[in-house]
């Protein structure tokens, strides 16, 4: 995904979403959820997110569907519902709709009740957990969004993989459209940063990675064929175990709190996860619960451009907010076209020929 | 707080509870916020944590409210209430106090309405953010704590401190007692990690710290004169844009949400604040508003020791859960007293001799 601009091809961002409907339908996947995976996806290459967005369509979804892995016609149902909280059921989905339908759930249910909490269990990969989060903010709440996923990253003192990359997202509403996103993995960097350092023949930084022995490694393929270390990296001195309390936070309250797999049961991974191993947890609560949402809102303004204005460190540009410049990054894109490397673009044609619909069609240059 | 162990002395927690009690006593504290804070403050010298214990009882509390900087007779104000939500302004009161009084309130609006969410603006250093996360476990409920602080970490990309050590805990309750606890700042390391390496004359490690003119130094005083960096290090190489993003979090959530004072006004610190910045949050959650308690506290169990019997690294002794190491170290301290360095022994003795208050009883060695 390192490919330079020049060798990039670019996409209206309503082109690639109806070629991902067009393909979700082709795979039996009904319409309304096709319109979601299209927007999960997408949403994810507006914000530059390209490892999450229509890259991983072909291997992650189409193929998955086709190959009778994830039921393109399951319909979530409800464990355990209170009027602050739900308990769904994937019933091995396809993890955007069921993700997309309870974060619509909760909230409704933090909107009539202050506050709300659910969990998805039986469910796939979903994408970005931001999406989800960020579907709180127009509603003046704040979102947040995890995952469960196949284990990448060893535990302080380890030596082996024993939990997910387990992200965390945040969203938090600020004035005219602003915000606060935070959408992190709970290691240091994701598998994709040692996959591009061996493709470029260069070694991996410090705190990423052990190697398949539990040393730590700056080789990528012993990296590769080893475990991602915690965010803060080796040992606790730079708080590796604070990274880890995080991933091992994430697996409670998605693979444990949803009653679905987690720990033990949970399959090693490069990426690519067993069918219906996946749980979710969500969260909403209202702003105007605690405080006027308009004057929150004007103080959220404040402090994001007060760390924006302030005094960079010698060579750097400037400081920037969670998720500010996956905001720069989405004007763009809606601009001036996604532009999507070609490999991408290659697992794009090979779809539409597998399933015999139109590629989509390129912005000409 | 380095010293070995045969150069400390112990003293039982009561004994220690109870000096905590006499010294706020002698400096018009009420007796119900004298136990609070004894209860709070030795709980942290039980957990290990000595840097937050009765070690702050002389500088952070008896001196200021002597000097009339804390307001010991104040009672915590309710700005806004719902079922599920709760603004408190502490009136520059004692942090444990205004912290416990709200978070009980909070935990029974999660046990009436399945989750809540409270802030505390104007109150003052709270302690350990996890002990009014771990409120909740005796309840089957999830419990969330935050606090502000003032400045001592650096954005990144930035050249000096805007935000504080800016803390998240997370209590969630297994089977039997055992519990995940998850407390942890949000920077690298903690401003006392830099005054040891000070004291014994040895470097920093890397990611820990920037000199004053924003750049990465291992010079332990330069440190101290600089900031703090976020937990993942310089940069975004290691992921230091995630720890900054969590301390952004927490200023938002703590801070702006709160309606206190945030970002801009919050004073520079070396530890001890300004009156009435700080501002708290809390949260908590049923867990059976999304499966059986019981059950839940079962898996989690399960999850944790599988963490624990996995299989170290070379070199390493074993996994650790969070919270895990505190509370082996509470067993330990409660049998055999609490072993506390000479320098804080120090503080106690002048604070009995200041209030004209019985120095707390040694433990015969």
């Amino acid at each position: 995904m390192e490919a330079p601009a020049a060798r990039r091809t670019r996409f209206r961002a309503d082109v690639l979403q109806a070629f991902v409907r067009d393909a979700m339908g082709a795979v039996g996947v009904s319409e309304d959820d096709a319109a979601i995976v299209a927007d999960v996806l997408v949403a994810s290459d507006l914000r530059g997110i390209e490892s999450h967005g229509v890259a991983r369509l072909e291997r992650f979804y189409v193929d998955r569907l086709r190959d009778g892995l994830i039921d393109p016609r399951a319909q979530p149902v409800t464990i355990r519902e209170t009027a602050t909280s739900l308990a769904v059921d994937a019933n091995n989905g396809l993890g955007h709709p069921a993700a997309v339908k309870t974060m619509r759930r909760t909230i409704r249910k933090a909107l009539e009740s202050g506050c709300s909490v659910a969990t998805v269990r039986r469910s796939n990969h979903f994408g970005i957990a931001g999406y989800y989060a960020m579907m709180a903010l127009e509603h003046d709440l704040v979102g947040i969004a995890s995952t469960n996923a196949g284990k990448l990253a060893v535990p302080t003192f380890g030596r082996t993989a024993m939990l997910g990359t387990n992200p965390f997202a945040y969203a938090i509403p600020a004035q005219n459209g602003d915000a606060f996103v935070l959408d992190m993995a709970t290691t240091a960097v994701a598998l994709g940063k040692l996959e591009i350092a061996r493709r470029l023949g260069k070694p991996l930084a410090p705190g990423w990675a052990l190697d398949a022995g539990g040393s730590e490694t700056l080789d990528p393929q012993s990296g590769i064929n080893g475990s991602l270390l915690p965010l803060g990296g080796f040992g606790t001195e730079g708080g590796g175990h604070k990274g880890y309390g995080l991933a091992l936070l994430a697996e409670i309250l998605c693979g444990v709190l949803a009653g679905g797999v987690y720990g033990p049961e949970m399959p090693d991974s490069q990426g690519v996860l067993d069918p219906a191993i996946t749980s979710h947890f969500f969260a909403a609560f209202r702003i105007d619960g605690l405080r006027d949402a308009a004057s929150f809102k004007a103080d959220l303004s404040r402090l994001l451009e007060h760390m924006r204005a302030c005094e960079p460190a010698a060579g750097c540009e400037r400081v920037y907010t969670a998720g500010e410049i996956e905001a720069i990054r989405t004007r763009e894109s809606l601009e001036h076209g996604i532009a999507l490397d070609p490999v991408v673009v290659a697992t794009l044609d090979s779809v539409a020929k597998k399933l015999k619909i139109p590629p989509p069609q390129r912005i000409a240059s």
